[in-house]
């Protein structure tokens, strides 16, 4: 990591991933700071709490994540397949040695608290997932954009918390089970 | 919690309780312990590590947290059926103030090791529903069991991570979800 950035930019970015690698719960401050190259004292005078980065780097590159999973020239396809494109994705990234699943279950799961702020941050970004879903669900012209929407995010994080548990890629399943919920869909 | 237990048993107890609601990294062996009325020396003597309290909790009340998805007797009901009393319940499950989702995929989740003895616990457990909807699968006779049941185990951990990110119950979308799964096999 450059030097050059901020003790600030340097916290956020190691927190986002640490956390991600080996749990928000698990990752002390201690170790957080002693990667970041930062002091506690620092740290504690940038941030109120732990909860506080926690919640800060899932704001800060959540969005990456996020369109890390979208097409960049979403036009350019029929509705159909921007979904699809959302599963393709995740199979790629499942048989990467660094997939650790989605982040924002991964945070809401560890916090067990969801009011917790960083709770919240990750939410907004599953939202912003099942949003894409409806919206392409509703280009389709499907009967329940809505249902179909909500059905392919729970297939999205049971695809993804499967490739985790069994630390195994998904070898296709996750862009076939897609497949056939749009298929039986239009 | 009744003082006849033993304080294996009690720690096996508080450990399942304690980790299901706040999670097996955020709970630390002091808490542990005093929660379950066992000093940190009597513990030590029992388990080497709290992470084998973490597998071995796991290990112990797993068997009834499976149990409790599963209809009392299968083969009073139709093969269709015996897999959607899975999400039936699973409906009803999500709708109580103690749900905080499949502890198998917490387990998991937050100890970003799949090699760690409790994920593998953890696994195992997994294994069982899909096993599960698999010979239900086969019953109903459907082209491509395997895969049907991969289905239904995404559905049900994404329906569990759903109602826990959201922290609201179901509200009847997972097994709306399952039943048109069903239907677009047969």
């Amino acid at each position: 990591m450059t030097q050059i950035a901020t003790p600030r930019e340097r916290l956020l970015k190691t927190a986002a991933e640490l956390f991600y690698a080996e749990g928000a719960a698990a990752v002390g401050v201690e170790r957080l700071c002693k990667a970041a190259g930062v002091s506690k004292r620092s740290m504690y005078q940038l941030f109120t709490t732990k909860d506080e980065v926690i919640a800060e780097s899932l704001r800060t590159y959540g969005p990456a994540t996020v369109a890390g999973y979208f097409p960049a020239d979403p036009k350019a396809m029929p509705a159909r397949e921007r979904i699809l494109h959302v599963f393709a994705r995740l199979e790629e990234q499942s048989a990467g040695p660094a997939f650790h699943g989605c982040p924002f279950v991964n945070t809401a799961v560890e916090l067990h608290d969801p009011r917790h702020e960083a709770s919240v941050v990750a939410l907004s970004f599953k939202d912003r997932l099942e949003g894409y879903f409806l919206e392409h669900a509703k280009a389709m012209g499907v009967a329940d954009p809505a249902f179909l929407a909500a059905r392919l995010t729970m297939l999205f994080d049971g695809a993804a918390v499967r490739a985790v548990m069994r630390a195994e890629p998904l070898r296709g399943v996750a862009l076939r089970a897609a497949k056939q919920l749009l298929g039986s869909e239009v």
